[in-house]
């Protein structure tokens, strides 16, 4: 942090761009919260975001808990090659889920649309913007993109049963095991093509 | 009709007990919603209920737009035996979800668990209590309920991103091909034995 250069106070002017990124991403979804409004919403100059957080994915990634941005977790999805990629994106999947804070900013925006259709999600068009246009070109065969969308159609269904309905017994079913079942139903879709 | 004898007005009391029906599941929930509470709410005899609805599943069914009772629509699903359920369980969760009425009451409840946490969902319950207990049974092997709730989570987040979140390509991918992707996932929950 010495290196920056940071004075007193740049805590404040840290959390205060997070607070305003947090509610501009709310409110008018990832793709047209740009760093500029962001940067008039929370009365600092876009360079600072930058300084602060180099680029929007990562401003994104920090502001809703995420643990990475786009590029480092689809780098780390595909880092042990393709036939690992199904237990790399479980894993990535559960480890944001059953972190507290990243769980509570999913179910908001979640609840959110569910209860005005049409609003924009932020968190379903940073995957849509930033990771799929970077995860879809790596898969073998055709229609990538539906393929990636049906693997993360079942970890979405397996999170509403655990996190939300709290349907027993998938709610209380040990994390690891949980993994040893999805991971041979998700894999196919990254390997096998679709008809 | 006639054979029942309906005067005039059957089809106000029918309404009537559906509506008292709808709103008590709503609020306390498919177990806790007795035909006794449904008809005291309806204002009319219990006896009543029965004649027209026999029964709480099927007066569950008529409430919320579902097309059959619980024990019909395990009957259904496993018709042609173990090996065509997969297919036949997709097919009977899109036709609910694809009928406006039925998929409005779903979004309906699900929007009231995702506002309120621990809000009972009258269909999860009903799911849970009628359905599953008939269907586990007949699944070779361990672990069936496990094994059902996964497959019905892989279908319940198909739902959310098709008509929730209207995630493209998957909201206007032909129901034919989505049901020809999916089935080949599901299937094996059924026939292979989980780990």
């Amino acid at each position: 942090m010495a290196r920056r250069g940071r004075r007193p106070g740049d805590a404040d002017t840290r959390q205060l761009i997070l607070e305003a990124a947090r509610s501009t991403f709310a409110e008018v979804g990832y793709q047209r919260a740009t760093i500029r409004l962001i940067a008039s919403r929370a009365g600092v100059d876009p360079a600072l975001v930058h300084h602060y957080f180099a680029g929007k994915e990562r401003l994104f990634a920090a502001a809703v808990h995420f643990p990475f941005p786009a590029a480092e977790a689809v780098e780390m999805i595909f880092a042990e090659g393709i036939d690992q990629v199904g237990e790399r994106l479980v894993r990535l999947f559960f480890g944001v889920w059953e972190r507290e804070e990243s769980r509570e900013a999913l179910l908001g925006q979640l609840r959110r649309a569910m209860v005005t259709p049409g609003e924009p999600i932020p968190f379903a068009e940073f995957i849509t913007s930033a990771m799929l246009p970077r995860a879809a070109p790596r898969l073998p065969g055709n229609n990538q993109q539906l393929r990636i969308e049906l693997a993360a159609s079942h970890l979405v269904g397996v999170a509403v049963l655990r996190y939300v309905i709290r349907l027993e017994p998938v709610a209380s079913t040990p994390l690891e095991r949980l993994i040893e079942e999805l991971v041979p139903r998700i894999q196919p879709y990254f390997t096998g093509e679709l008809r």
